[in-house]
């Protein structure tokens, strides 16, 4: 087993790709570009796997470039690979049969606000960052928060989520439209702006998670919330990670409507005051936050801190001041790089496992204790209100003995939360590196994905060798 | 224009519908019927659309059965309709081509409750009334509420709702996980028991809504809610239906979470008192519930008073009691039959549109003054917190006259939802009776729909005739 293996070969048509480049070339000026360093830029991402540079990236700037681009691609049979803002984990972006990585950024206008509707239509390189930026004085905003700045389009197109997921939901939720332009060029709006329809398949959902391999989103229409009136949280510290578990259990349980309930272990708490210069206890700790009325935020912090009183709580303390707040969960957005710290010599792999909330502290103490059993560096942050939750395993990748103990682990973790009735990925979505999983997990289903793959994309030129591998005539 | 020309015609394979029906009454003997009544029954529901009925009814016991009787089918090629309760509104039901009734009804176990994950897993022929009766002692509820008591292997197949979606979404929004009997006979689990997952397509969501058209649903496990703490609602009344309206849209606006607000027009009301022997005020009114803690109730109730009050509330009416509410929402749910009541000797024709809230008011009087311009009996009422609203037009369906004009109301009205940024359904599903309306609504997403039907039911045997027309070869 090695990192390559991860990979799965995708054939090259070296003329079709030698005559795309050359067309889009024509067609695109500066706009596409076939430097290496920028080839490999829009490859890597924050992959562990092997860099698999596309031959050409082309930026485009309207759906009706992208239909053409893809007219050019789909003729020749060449791969594209949309992009975002690079920040995928699972080798999504790399190119294993070259082609045309089809770089979205510049398609960063937010449409339209319908504040009356709640709800808002964005180009797919709009970064959840420069929304919220945008919506600041309209009282709404979007909830949706990967740790990294990504686009929307690429969160569409991994079905991403983040700390406010247990609350509002993920991109399925909170996706109501997709303009998208299909392997043949062709551009379908999918959804509507109606709150709820049963018109037929439900394509929205279909694209969203499909990670660029149906076709490539370049408009979505996304509904907002109304920032919430009063927001409260703050820092629980307890002596072990199950009695975390077991608070976030019950609180789930009890229904008490969090926001946000994050899960740091000693070790991400050390990397976390290291990279953020912060002070947390380093112990096990949750970061809570509630959302809603004055009184509605008061009764859910009450009934959390009974919970934890219960559950061996060691302190809590209060982050009422709002920049103090900010500060503490950009900390938090930042622990895939403060995990990173604690090894700079060697890659992060991150894992993402989710499991039924009754089964959060087994799995995730289950994982404590192998991760110390084999002598490996890896914090555990997680989302645990979703009962989802990351190791960050430092390995030097280097060293083959070491990655296949990293290898083993992660497997082993895998095969774990799917026994548990869970999943091998609760948001960063299959890529590359989580393809050999998606058996155990769904059976006679990656057929069902397979001939779905085979009916919209053919040529197989929509981000090839990612999901699932589909023979092609 | 006639009713007929609604429905899609499908060949009749004679030879190889005279083969299942002997098959299958060799193999299920008496759960096997062949009787003109039962066949009719199974085809006609509660839909306006002529009576297609099946060649045989079966009644499967478990996905294996279910799993047997696709495979001879499909041998065959003769077309497989799901049957749950048979409450569906368009035709979802009927045999055009002929074919095999698979009635589901009695699959109707609760095959575990998860009270520690808030989730449970049934079988499709169980209804929502049944789960709710079984889940009375757990202090979780199943919130889904279509007017009739559907299955919930019916409700997953129509991407059903009601009036409860406001605050608990539809039934894309309530399903973790399904098994479905593919057109092939392959039995296949998507989903799974965590809230979230990244892993592939979304085979849930595409499932969901599609009617029976690309597969079997056997299993579904559904997320469950805690019954809430405190309940209160009320009955507000108003001069007009705008203000109805508007009350709707600022609290939306306003993010109230509100967990149910309908609206019925004046000869709703009128209609309810009827059959369900109330004495509601005869004017345009509101029945709203907040669900949640003593504190956040109040809270939402006041708020929600103010905003009623600046649009001309006439009257409002608690109805703190559990019985005079539950007798309240068992009217609300028989609003259907109650409309019938007003003419007996007429047919009702269901509408659906859903409408972006900021157009609720304008889309629900628009309709209001065509249905009086053109003097239809036609009262209204609608699952209005989500844009949603119902006309019952009541029609004498031996009057051609009489149907071409409920026929130009019906597209008038779709078409009006749709240029709105709305859907010709909110709830109710295409089956026969919507299909000319989904090329204005998805475009060339039609054709995206028929690629998907064609890959996963190449033979076209799963539910012919509803959704989309595709050929075979």
């Amino acid at each position: 087993m090695s990192l390559a293996s991860m990979q799965l070969e995708v054939a090259r048509n070296e003329e079709g790709i030698r005559a795309a480049v050359t067309s889009l070339s024509e067609q695109f000026g500066e706009r596409c570009q076939t430097s290496l360093s920028l080839r490999e830029q829009h490859a890597h991402t924050t992959s562990w796997l092997p860099n698999q540079p596309p031959d050409a990236v082309v930026f485009a700037h309207s759906t009706e470039e992208v239909a053409e681009i893809v007219k050019i691609c789909a003729a020749l049979r060449v791969p594209i690979i949309p992009f975002g803002t690079g920040s995928s984990l699972e080798g999504h972006l790399n190119a294993p049969g070259g082609g045309i990585s089809l770089d979205l950024s510049l398609m960063n206008e937010i449409i339209a606000v319908h504040p009356e509707d709640l709800d808002c239509v964005v180009q797919p390189g709009v970064t959840r960052k420069q929304l919220n930026a945008y919506l600041r004085d309209t009282g709404l905003f979007f909830p949706i928060d990967p740790g990294a700045d990504a686009s929307i389009g690429g969160m569409a197109a991994t079905r991403a989520s983040g700390t406010n997921a247990v609350l509002y939901g993920t991109m399925k939720d909170v996706v109501l439209g997709l303009t998208v332009v299909m392997p043949d060029g062709t551009v379908v709006k999918t959804g509507g702006r109606a709150k709820k329809s049963s018109a037929g398949y439900d394509l929205t959902r279909l694209m969203i998670g499909s990670e660029g391999t149906l076709g490539v989103i370049t408009e979505i229409t996304l509904k907002l919330n109304g920032i919430p009136e009063a927001v409260s949280g703050g820092i629980a510290s307890f002596d072990s990670i199950a009695d975390c578990c077991n608070t976030v259990i019950e609180a789930v349980q009890y229904g008490i409507p969090v926001a946000r309930i994050e899960l740091l272990d000693a070790l991400s708490v050390k990397s976390v005051n290291a990279y953020s210069k912060l002070t947390l206890p380093e112990s096990p700790l949750l970061l809570v936050e509630f959302h809603g009325s004055d009184a509605g935020v008061r009764e859910q912090a009450e009934r959390f801190g009974e919970i934890a009183a219960e559950n061996s709580l060691k302190n809590f303390e209060w982050t009422a001041d709002p920049e103090e707040r900010n500060r503490l969960w950009a900390a938090r957005h930042d622990a895939y790089w403060a995990g990173c710290g604690l090894a700079p010599e060697r890659t992060g792999l991150s894992t993402d496992v989710c499991v039924p909330i009754s089964r959060l502290a087994d799995c995730v103490t289950a994982t404590h204790d192998d991760i110390a059993e084999n002598g490996l560096l890896g914090p555990i942050v997680g989302h645990v209100g979703d009962g989802n939750f990351h190791v960050l395993v430092l390995t030097d990748i280097n060293d083959p003995e070491a990655i296949a103990q990293t290898e083993a682990f992660v497997e082993r973790l895998n095969y774990r939360a799917i026994e548990m009735g869970g999943t091998c990925t609760g948001e960063h979505g299959v890529g590359q590196g989580k393809m050999k999983y998606l058996p155990k997990e769904h059976g006679a289903g990656v057929a069902v994905m397979a001939a779905i793959k085979r009916s919209l994309d053919p040529l197989n030129i929509m981000n090839p060798g990612k999901i699932i591998a589909i023979d092609t005539e």
